[in-house]
């Protein structure tokens, strides 16, 4: 997939957005929803999309919805630093699948990084769902409390 | 550096803002600068930095600045896309020196990515400083396009 292309609206995003696929939720409002990556690179690797743009990348979304996604991101890279208290944390975001993009609806990367342990290849394996499960808990105790 | 810790204003991107030390500038406004990186991880690599706010990492920034921020690298991002027709781009950005971090002044990474062209290790060489002048020439004729 290049820059440059059509929204796929069957994108697994958008439908976990519509609710026709599950998600392990951390934190969702009207504009954009997070939630765990579930091919995580580290403990804690969390994903933030915008919810009402067909956007498939930072190329082509309105930055009104992106300041927004941006406002979710900071809020949760605090909630991650405080609960899981990783050394450093990575955001990153990537447009084109040569850039390593492989959901066509923009979402940002948050990725704790934890002293000495180096990152797992993206897509490289699927977390345990007991392990997700559990990790969504704790966030959510932190969230709300 | 940890993830916690005061803000050093000697560091180098804070002696940029005060026009303390040089930089390859492609965009200045009240609140954002946005210049090449002199060590690039490939051709166009670029950094968006917040000019009023004394914050080391996305943990400390308020959000109205990194709102502000992220417009201009959703700009600048576009206009290497045109100019520089890459196949892809990453956006990003390190907290703490154990994510990347190597100035503790917030900034968000812009890397065009090349078809069949990895990424130069970032601090690993500094570029030519004529290579640095024509590629900031041909930008900011786009930008002012």
């Amino acid at each position: 997939m290049s820059l440059h292309g059509d929204y796929d609206p069957q994108n697994i995003f958008a439908q976990i957005i519509r609710g026709q696929a599950p998600c392990y939720k951390l934190y969702e409002d009207e504009d954009v929803l997070a939630f765990l990556d579930v091919f995580p690179q580290s403990y804690g690797h969390t994903l933030v999309i915008p919810k009402r743009v067909a956007a498939r990348n930072i190329l082509d979304v309105d930055s009104d919805s992106l300041a927004k996604v941006m406002t979710v991101v900071q809020r949760l890279a605090r909630v991650l630093v405080e609960e899981l208290e990783p050394a450093g944390v990575q955001v990153a975001q990537f447009n084109g699948a040569p850039a390593g993009q492989t959901v066509f609806h923009l979402h940002m990367h948050i990725v704790p990084r934890y002293a000495g342990e180096k990152l797992e290849l993206h897509a490289s394996a699927r977390a345990e769902a007991s392990l997700l499960e559990q990790l969504q808990a704790r966030l959510l105790r932190r969230i709300n409390a």
